[in-house]
C-alpha cells in the first residue's frame, strides 16, 4: 500500500550522496582494507568515567520516564554553558533537551515552519538538512555559497530567496567546509532575518572545535535572541555521538511549545543518559578542549602536507572535524576523484557533491583517524591529484 | 516572535487533561502524602542484569552512532518475537527501531498521512494521541466508542468517519480502558480499513499484559499485513520505560521510508540501549510474564474489592496495567470525583475525561503501587463513592 507522499519524497528523488561511503563499506565487508575519512565520528569512544556515571544513575533507579523537557540539572548545565560561551543570559526555561542534535534540528523546524512554508538552507550543507526540512513538511530552498568567498554566505544571496520564507538554517563552525562564520557574515545574516521576519535556526554542534578566530553565536546579536533557535549536542564536544543527547535553545514560549512537541514525538531522553551528560558538562571546558585536541593537531598536520604541493587547495580550515579540499585543478568532479581514490588507493573521502552543488570539485576529509595514518592518507591523496594534472 | 501555527495548536486549545495529576504532584511537593494511581509506570525499576548488559556494551565501545534502522540483532529479536506472538512471518526488513513507542506512533503517522489528511482515532484514547496526529500535521478525527459496549469499537461508527481518511489508530490491550479487542471487533476494523483503503496503526505496547482472552494483532488478519503499522516497545513488557526503545513493524518498503525518516529526525537509538534490549528480549516470555505478574495480581484483588459493593462498576478488565471504573452512579463527572477523592482522601486517579468524552463519568486507576496499598486505596475509593449515592 502507498505510503504518504511526504515520506516517499523525503530524499527529494535524488541519491543520498553516500555512494562512495557505501562502496567503501562494501569493500571492507569483502575483506579489502580501506582508510575511511568519511564520517564525523571521533576515533575515541565515550570516556569511561561518563559511562560509569551513566551506570550509577541507572542502577540507582533513574530508569523510569524522565522529565520531558529534560531533567532540571541538565537544563541548568546547558544553560550555564551557553551563557558562558555566548554571553547571552540563558535560563532553564530556554532549554529543551532532545534525543540528539538531529532531533533538535527537526523539532526546531516544526516550531518555525508550517507545512509548505519555505525554509532556507545554505549549500554546501550537512547531508541531512534538505531531508529534515522535507520531513518537517517545509519546502527546502537552497541558497548557494561560493568557493570564491571560502563559503562565507553573502547576505544578498540569502535575501534574494527570503521573501515569504519562514526560516533560515545555518551551521557554524561548518560541516562540511570547516569554515567559521565571521562576525561580518553573521551580522549580514541577522540583518536578513530581521528584515524578512525569519526564524534563524543555528546549528552550533561544533562550537567546541574552533582552530582559528572564534565561534560567535548569532543569538548574541541585537534583536536575535527572540528569533533564534540554537541546536546543540553532546555528540561532538564530548565524544558522545551514540548517546543521542542534544538540545534546542530559544525563547521560553517557543521552548514551551517544543516541550509539547517532545511529549508527542519522542517522550524525553533516558534519565541515565541525562545524568551522564550532566557529569560530562561538569568536566568543564578543559575536557572539551581535550576531546577537540586530536582534530586541532591533525589540522596542523594537514596544513603542513598541503603547503608542500600545488594540486590540492585547502579551504581555510577554521573549525570542525573536517577539511574541505579543492581538487578542481585535476579537472575531475569531487565524485569522480573520490571514486578513483577509493579504487586506486583504498582511501574513502566524501565528494563535495554529497553536500550540494556549491562544493562541486571539492572533497570533505574527516580528520577522524590516528595522526600518522591520517598524514599518510593525505600525502597519497595529494600525490594522486598531482598525477592527474 | 510567532511560532508555527501547528506547534501553537498542538494541544488543540484544550487542557492537557493532567490537572488532577498536577494537583497531586503539587500536594506531594508541599509535603502532603498522596497515593498515586495515575501513571502507567511499573513500581519496579529496570532489572539490574539488563542494566549490567547495557554497561558492558557501553564500556566495550558501543558508544558511537548506531545503525539507524536498529542493530541487526535487535531487529531480528523483535521480528522473532512478533512472528511467534502473532503468527505473521516477520523479518528484519519489517522492523524499524525507534527511540520509544511514542516516537514510533509519530513516525507511523508521518508515513501514513500527508499534511491535512484525516487521521482517525478512538475515544477514549491514550492522552498523547490527538497531539501526535496534530504534530504530524494530520487532522485528528475522533470516533467515540461506547461504555455500553465496554468500549469495544463498532465497525459502523468507524466507517461513518472513514470516507477520505488516511489512517486509523487503535490500541489493544487498551489504555485507558483495560479492554482487549475481540476477534470480532478486529475483523470489523480490518473490514473498514480494507473498504476505505486506510492504514491501520496498531499500538500494541501492552501485548504482554493480557488477563483474559488473548491478544490478537490485526496485522494477522487477511489482507492486513500490507496496510498495518504495528507500534511496539520495551517499556511496558520489560519495565524499560526510561530507556526509550520501541519499534514500528510494517511492510518492507514502508520500513525503508521510515529508516529515511529516522535519519532525518532521531538518527537512531543508542547502541548500548539496543544491546540491553537484545539481552532483555533474550530472557523470553517467562521474563515478560514476571514483569506483568504484579498487575495480574492486583487486578484480581480489584475484582474482589469491587464485587463487594455496588457503587462503582468495573469495565471488563482484560489487559494492560489499568482499571477503568464507572462512577456514574454518584452523579458526578470523573473529573469532579477525582478532585474530591484527591482532596478528601489524598488518592490520585485519572478522570475518564482526561482520555476523551466517551469515558466521562469514569476513572482510570493505574495498578502501579504495591498490593496492600493498592487494595486499601480501592476500598477507600469505593466507600467514598458509596457515601455519595
Amino acid at each position: 500500500m502507498q505510503a504518504s507522499k511526504r515520506i516517499e519524497n523525503l530524499l527529494g528523488g535524488g541519491s543520498d550522496g553516500w555512494d562512495v561511503f557505501n562502496k567503501a563499506r562494501a569493500m571492507i565487508a569483502s575483506g579489502i582494507p580501506v582508510t575511511e575519512l568519511t564520517i564525523g565520528e571521533h576515533d575515541i569512544r565515550t570516556a569511561a568515567p561518563i559511562l560509569q556515571e551513566m551506570h550509577r544513575s541507572a542502577i540507582d533507579g533513574h530508569t523510569g520516564y524522565a522529565s520531558i523537557p529534560g531533567v532540571a540539572a541538565l537544563r541548568d548545565a546547558v544553560a550555564a554553558r551557553v551563557s558562558t560561551m555566548t554571553g547571552v543570559p540563558t535560563a532553564r526555561e530556554n532549554v529543551m533537551i532532545t534525543p540528539g542534535g538531529q532531533s533538535a534540528l527537526f523539532a526546531a523546524h516544526i516550531a518555525a515552519c508550517d507545512p509548505g512554508d519555505r525554509a532556507l538552507y545554505l549549500d554546501p550543507y550537512y547531508a541531512t538538512y534538505p531531508g529534515t526540512l522535507r520531513g518537517a513538511s517545509a519546502e527546502p530552498v537552497r541558497v548557494e555559497t561560493r568557493a570564491e568567498d571560502a563559503f562565507q554566505p553573502r547576505a544578498e544571496d540569502i535575501a534574494a530567496h527570503a521573501e515569504g520564507a519562514a526560516s533560515l538554517l545555518i551551521n557554524t563552525p561548518n560541516n562540511p567546509t570547516g569554515v567559521v562564520y565571521s562576525k561580518r557574515t553573521l551580522e549580514g545574516i541577522a540583518q536578513v532575518c530581521r528584515d524578512h521576519d525569519l526564524w534563524l535556526i543555528s546549528d552550533e554542534v561544533y562550537d567546541s572545535q574552533v582552530w582559528e578566530g572564534e565561534h560567535l553565536s548569532p543569538r548574541a546579536l541585537p534583536g536575535m535572541a527572540e528569533r533564534t533557535l540554537v541546536v546543540g549536542s553532546m555528540s561532538k564536544s564530548h565524544a558522545m555521538t551514540g548517546s543521542r543527547c542534544g538540545w534546542v535553545i530559544g525563547p521560553a514560549d517557543v521552548i514551551g511549545h517544543l516541550i509539547n512537541l517532545g511529549t508527542h514525538t519522542t517522550y524525553g531522553v533516558p534519565g541515565f543518559i541525562q545524568d551522564a551528560a550532566v557529569f560530562a558538562l561538569g568536566q568543564g571546558p578543559g575536557f572539551e578542549a581535550e576531546i577537540a585536541e586530536p582534530f586541532r593537531r591533525r589540522r596542523a598536520l594537514a596544513q603542513k602536507v598541503l603547503a608542500a604541493q600545488n594540486a590540492v587547495a585547502l579551504v581555510p580550515s577554521q573549525g570542525a572535524m573536517y577539511l574541505m579540499l579543492d581538487v578542481r585543478s585535476t579537472g575531475m568532479s569531487g565524485e569522480d576523484f573520490a571514486l578513483a581514490l577509493l579504487e586506486k588507493h583504498h582511501i574513502a573521502v566524501m565528494p563535495g557533491e554529497s553536500f550540494g552543488q556549491a562544493a562541486a570539485g571539492h572533497l570533505r576529509v574527516a580528520m577522524t583517524i590516528e595522526d600518522r595514518a591520517f598524514e599518510g592518507a593525505l600525502r597519497t591523496l595529494c600525490a594522486f591529484a598531482e598525477s592527474l594534472i
